[in-house]
């Protein structure tokens, strides 16, 4: 029975890894697909949220279903509970890849991006692909600190985002009204995928750090 | 011990009511500093939004708090998983207010929106608000079909936003890019609010559909 119980968390943790990836790959092709004005990348991109929405559905089955029939306490308690607010990032993040890939599909065959704009979306697409990158390992590592390490390309994206918006409103080549509202909303998007992907490396400490300290104190409490 | 555990749910239940409360209370003050153009109801909005973390945070350990000492089953660990993703839905929806009310603080004395689209921004305002205050009563009555009242406020919405693009897009009177920026976040901000004022109440039904059904089939689950 605890044998069972333990090959669970272990298999919960593992789809947790895999997810992330997900959430890591759709990003870096709705980037490309809009960058390259790819519809069928972009509508491969749109068709695998469904995918990861079921997905994600499953994994949150998995968490309450390890809650009623284990009533786990301390780290694991812990962990179950971590993992079912990482999984609604991670269904935010493959959804805001999506909606990425959205803008690539309905401006097709315009593009989303002016050639002005082109260096700052790159560099926010690498960034955040680095971010979710970065919750993924620190899912492998399970390190306390694996949060912290995230703190620089998450002010990077933030410096990103201004740029782009100061670009937009300096007259960049190309910037009509209807291109400042998509690549307004594009900075949105990519903004609020990083922060997710920093949520998932705080919970990751969380859960960590709550294993170290778990012997000794016991106490419970959740991060913001 | 029974005994309070029982108070403690009902506790719970009760302050979920007086965060959604403050999630629409947010919102409605947010949207009257954005078309007053007034700074200092805006930075009331932005000064709660603190307050309101740390009581989300307060309602998130006493969740955990539930599950590690009472390990609840069936409906009320339902609840109290349903209660934390409601946090996480109300956290949002105030960080979207004070996202609406940093708007108005930072173009201040500028206003944020034109005449020309101050009725769309109006209607959204009151739907949001409407949405929100659906949720809440929903929390009151906890009725399975909670969810279903809200859908015709949340189309309502997405037309509003529809409506609000098409109208910076055909050249609304006073919309330069600066404009055209703040109004497709602001809607943006609002769109998101409705959603997770719908979200809370699907997880009411939720929960209120599996008290309806828990004694026949004990299944367990989690909508999406």
């Amino acid at each position: 029975m605890r044998e069972v119980y333990h090959e669970e968390l272990s298999s919960f943790r593992a789809r947790l890894v895999e997810l992330t990836q997900s959430a890591h790959d759709a990003l870096v092709r709705a980037t490309r697909a809009v960058l390259d004005t790819d519809r069928e990348l972009a509508e491969l991109v749109i068709a695998d949220d469904q995918t990861l929405a079921a997905e994600h559905h499953e994994l949150d089955q998995r968490a309450i279903g390890l809650l009623a029939r284990q009533q786990p306490v301390a780290r694991d308690l812990r962990l179950i509970v971590a993992g079912l607010r990482m999984s609604a990032d991670l269904a935010r993040m493959g959804t805001l890849a999506r909606h990425v890939a959205e803008l690539a599909a309905q401006r097709y065959p315009s593009e989303v991006v002016p050639g002005s704009l082109r260096p700052t979306i790159t560099a926010m697409g690498a960034v955040a692909g680095r971010l979710a990158g970065g919750a993924r390992d620190a899912m492998l590592s399970w390190a306390p600190d694996a949060a912290a390490e995230l703190d620089r390309d998450d002010d990077e994206l933030d410096h990103l985002q201004a740029l782009l918006y100061r670009q937009l409103l300096s007259g960049a080549e190309g910037v009509d009204i209807a291109t400042a509202m998509d690549v307004t909303l594009l900075g949105r998007y990519y903004e609020r995928y990083a922060d997710h992907a920093v949520s998932l490396a705080k919970r990751v400490s969380y859960v960590a750090g709550a294993r170290v300290r778990s012997s000794g104190t016991g106490r419970l409490g959740v991060e913001p």
